[in-house]
């Protein structure tokens, strides 16, 4: 009884007409995750069998806990590059370090996301802002299809970094294999042609819409089925040494949970942190513009545990780290998805390709895997918003693009902090210049607007300012230094009447500056008044020796203090 | 000509009758200089003569570029106890490469105040709130004042970090200097009295005021020179191993300047920085409340070019990071220094005692420099702040006292970082979190307010909401939420009207929050409405999607907003 009050509300309310689409949408799903799982681990310097692992359990811990009906979970692009860029100082790829590195990531990031969602953190999510999210993406994108190209054409050689990445492109690129390019560019061309021509020549011949649409969605399992064909026929491995995914171990995963040391403690916890900011940005904002369209709620804490869950169980089963993923997530909603059972489904389905089917990917080509990485991540380049706060916002728009050159130039970790910084600095450096404007009042009305804008009356001896940010430590200085300007233009001035109806907070540094004013201005025989300070702000003011000394001065409304002005 | 068009302002516009204040001040600074820079340079690990080179050119260099009339440039206990920690690692003291990072450290820093003044950053100076610099500085104090106890007592051992000094000061406890800890504890006595009691005493022995607060500005020269006279006659280092000063090389600095290699660049270039930082926030706030008492004003971006060139001038003469302090300036400031020339004066001063005096300090104990720098630094702790804070906002207040503990725990440059971290934080929590309220008329008026807090009406079908935040990427999703859980509860809602009096910013991440939102309700039958709007605001609005969607349901006032939704 107690362990049914904790199932999910869609599972107590499960109804069975929402048993088709999930059932549909799990399938699809499913025919996508197989090869994303197998590419993401390799992504990640994985063994192949470790995508699969990680595309079980998550998906079973998020559906108990998460608070999306459509979000596809399990392993995706950005979180795989970042494990692979951040073990790569840590552990050599193919050895038993590395993997074990990438199960503790994904055990601290998902204790770091349940921590977060029980202390009720979800509301730092919007830390990043949203150009800066897409610059991270795309940047991450090009980083990602850039480090593919060597696979695509099989030549070999390490690198790190993106310019040491194109310049060994170029110093090896007689070293390619011809016979793995064909293969690689023919699976690159025919992704592309699926992608953006299939579903529209399906429709032209006929097929209806939705399952043309799907169609698309199923090229890269026809891609992987008929390449391993190719190869496992002609024997290309030997004649003419493609690289392929080679023996993938068959059974579930056996479920244990390492310990981390301190040494791997000490060296995880940043790269944790990143990569859970990340996915859960990520993650929530897939979740959220989808809930939307079906006037479903999504609710932050809620979607950390579910993520910090599906970490958990990934790192319980052997996996690396996981998050909602964008693509798989709007085919599942398409596919009709009602409920997390879609999820479950497909868990099911990965499992009995674990069981009885992993020695069907052993002629699979590396080649083919990273054209299916490549075509996925340069799906997720987002020129829109880039446009758009290019219009709107040259602020944002310059912070997209210095987060996607940082991405690209010093990496993905660097990137994400270097995308934090500049929104918190975007945000500091507009509120520090804050928008002043000195009113008068609309004829007729007890309306106040800015005497440049509009035609209005004004009182001699009065300097009406409208402040139009809280005052605070950024900003408390310029705005003393208005008003000191103000009096010098203005020698007459007896009253100076700030309109507080933008001050949303008013810190201990401001509050101090008001203080130094309101002295140093009855010094000179001009007396400070206030008008329409908001509530939360007048609570804490009239509690202070500013609020103490003003008391008499405090209007709520700019037409009675500038009716008392002029009395 | 050419060359007199730079100068400064007060050397062109100089009054004979200014000469009086500031030959007082100057040689009263003086007096207090000779004990404070033999003491920071040896807080600083540099010999005692660096500390002399160093308040000789820097305040000739403050006085042709600086915009404070007032301020006294030279070491301070801050500055040198970051150069001390930020050295630590990098080399040995007492050996030629710290004294030349040192140097380094002064050049680099003054570079990069001087491009910070030539880029108009001066506003990056607020970036760090009253609270977090009274935590800091009250912090570094303490932190001071115990690595100072063990050359009080004539204990010697290394340590590093406040834990181990404190081990180590209880372990060699049994090997106390009897003199020497007797010579400290003395001088220190004397100091704590001549700062709390002896200005009382001599005004109640018919000392006029002025002259009885000057008398205890002299006290630190006063200890120097009997202990110098005492420790000199008895031989009391040779006979009870006290430790002196030494010999001080005579004569003038030369000038040279030092040019980074790479890797010195690269070691020092963040603690050149954080002490940029805390220097010129340190400086700049002294400079801004002296200002303020006579009615001048201070430009913070000439303030970085001031003590930029101060800093340079430093490492040209081979000192180290200096800034304008605290306790000086308010002694020359009250000792009636009218411009900088009371700096010049200082210098020539100390340039005479460096050509024919730097035998005198021979004997001068370390202990009695290090009572010194005890009670200076403990003049710098601020419980007022604290308590100002604690009462008014409880969340500057925690700031502060992590800031403090930040410091004392792990270490200057740690604690400024954090201090950083901690102001950005309070502010973007604050405003994550904005405070809206559902709104209604005051009866008879064309006024608007909170419907918990006033009697006013409102009208069925419609949610008028005042947004008392700007709507950006930290809280747009938050905002979205809350309009939602009031349809919730008003389900027979036809209006939403949002009151933007308060939205001084609308970034692109909110400004997409806001068009999603448009779109939802309107397939939902319900209309949005903005009233309000600010120009700059609008202006940017008016040109996007949304703008021309809403164009005519965007009102000027709330009051017509509500006609029009009325009618």
């Amino acid at each position: 009884m107690r362990m049914q009050a904790l199932w999910p509300e869609w599972l107590k309310n499960y109804r069975r007409d929402w048993l088709s689409g999930d059932l549909t949408a799990g399938l699809i799903v499913t025919v996508m995750l197989i090869p994303q799982s197998l590419a993401y681990a390799m992504l990640a310097g994985l063994p192949p069998e470790v995508g699969l692992y990680a595309s079980i359990l998550p998906l079973v811990a998020y559906a108990l806990l998460g608070s999306s009906m459509t979000l596809a979970v399990g392993p995706v692009a950005v979180a795989s590059l970042m494990t692979a860029s951040s073990l790569a100082p840590l552990a050599a790829q193919g050895t038993p370090e590395y993997l074990t590195m990438a199960i503790l990531l994904a055990l601290l990031s998902g204790l770091m996301l349940i921590a977060a969602g029980l202390l009720r953190l979800g509301f730092l999510a919007w830390f990043l802002s949203h150009p800066v999210i897409s610059g991270f993406i795309s940047g991450s994108a090009v980083l990602i299809a850039i480090g593919q190209v060597k696979y695509l054409l099989g030549i070999r050689f390490s690198s790190s970094g993106v310019l040491s990445t194109v310049e060994g492109l170029i110093r090896h690129l007689p070293e390619t294999n011809t016979v793995t390019a064909s293969i690689g560019i023919a699976a690159l061309a025919f992704l592309f042609f699926a992608r953006s021509q299939l579903a529209g020549l399906l429709k032209h011949i006929g097929v209806p819409a939705r399952a043309a649409d799907l169609a698309t969605k199923l090229a890269p399992m026809a891609a992987v089925i008929l390449s391993t064909v190719v190869v496992a026929s002609l024997h290309l491995d030997e004649t003419a040494q493609v690289s392929i995914v080679g023996k993938v171990p068959a059974g579930l995963p056996v479920l244990t949970l390492p310990l981390p040391g301190w040494d791997a403690l000490n060296a995880l916890w940043v790269p944790a942190m990143l990569i859970s900011l990340v996915g859960f940005v990520e993650s929530v904002s897939v979740a959220q513009s989808l809930a939307m369209k079906r006037g479903q709620r999504i609710h932050p804490d809620r979607e950390l545990l579910g993520i910090g869950a599906a970490n958990m169980a990934s790192a319980l089963s052997g996996g690396f780290p996981v998050t909602g993923g964008f693509a798989r997530s709007v085919v599942n909603f398409s596919a009709g998805a009602n409920t997390p059972a879609a999820g479950v489904i497909s868990a099911v389905m990965m499992s009995l390709v674990l069981i009885g089917l992993t020695s069907w990917f052993h002629y699979l080509p590396h080649a083919v895997l990273s054209a299916t990485i490549i075509v996925a991540v340069l799906g997720l380049i987002d020129t829109h918003t880039l446009k758009e706060a290019w219009h709107y916002d040259k602020a944002d728009a310059t912070a997209l693009l210095l987060t996607f050159f940082g991405v690209i130039m010093f990496g993905v970790e660097e990137g994400i902090v270097i995308g934090v910084a500049l929104s918190l600095a975007v945000l500091v450096w507009r509120s520090s210049h804050p928008h002043m404007a000195v009113v008068g009042r609309v004829p007729g009305t007890e309306h106040f607007r800015n005497i440049e804008r509009h035609q209005v009356e004004t009182l001699p001896g009065l300097i009406a300012l409208r402040i139009d940010e809280s005052i605070y430590f950024a900003n408390a200085q310029l705005l003393e230094e208005k008003i000191e300007s103000l009096l010098l233009q203005q020698p007459g001035t007896q009253h100076v009447l700030l309109i507080l109806s933008a001050v949303n907070q008013l810190d201990t540094t401001g509050l101090g500056m008001l203080t130094e004013l309101e002295k140093s201005l009855a010094a000179r025989h001009v007396l400070l008044h206030f008008a329409e300070i908001k509530g939360p702000v007048l609570d804490r003011l009239r509690d202070t020796p500013l609020g103490e000394r003003m008391k008499d001065r405090i209007y709520l409304s700019t037409h009675q203090a500038f009716l008392a002005c002029a009395a």
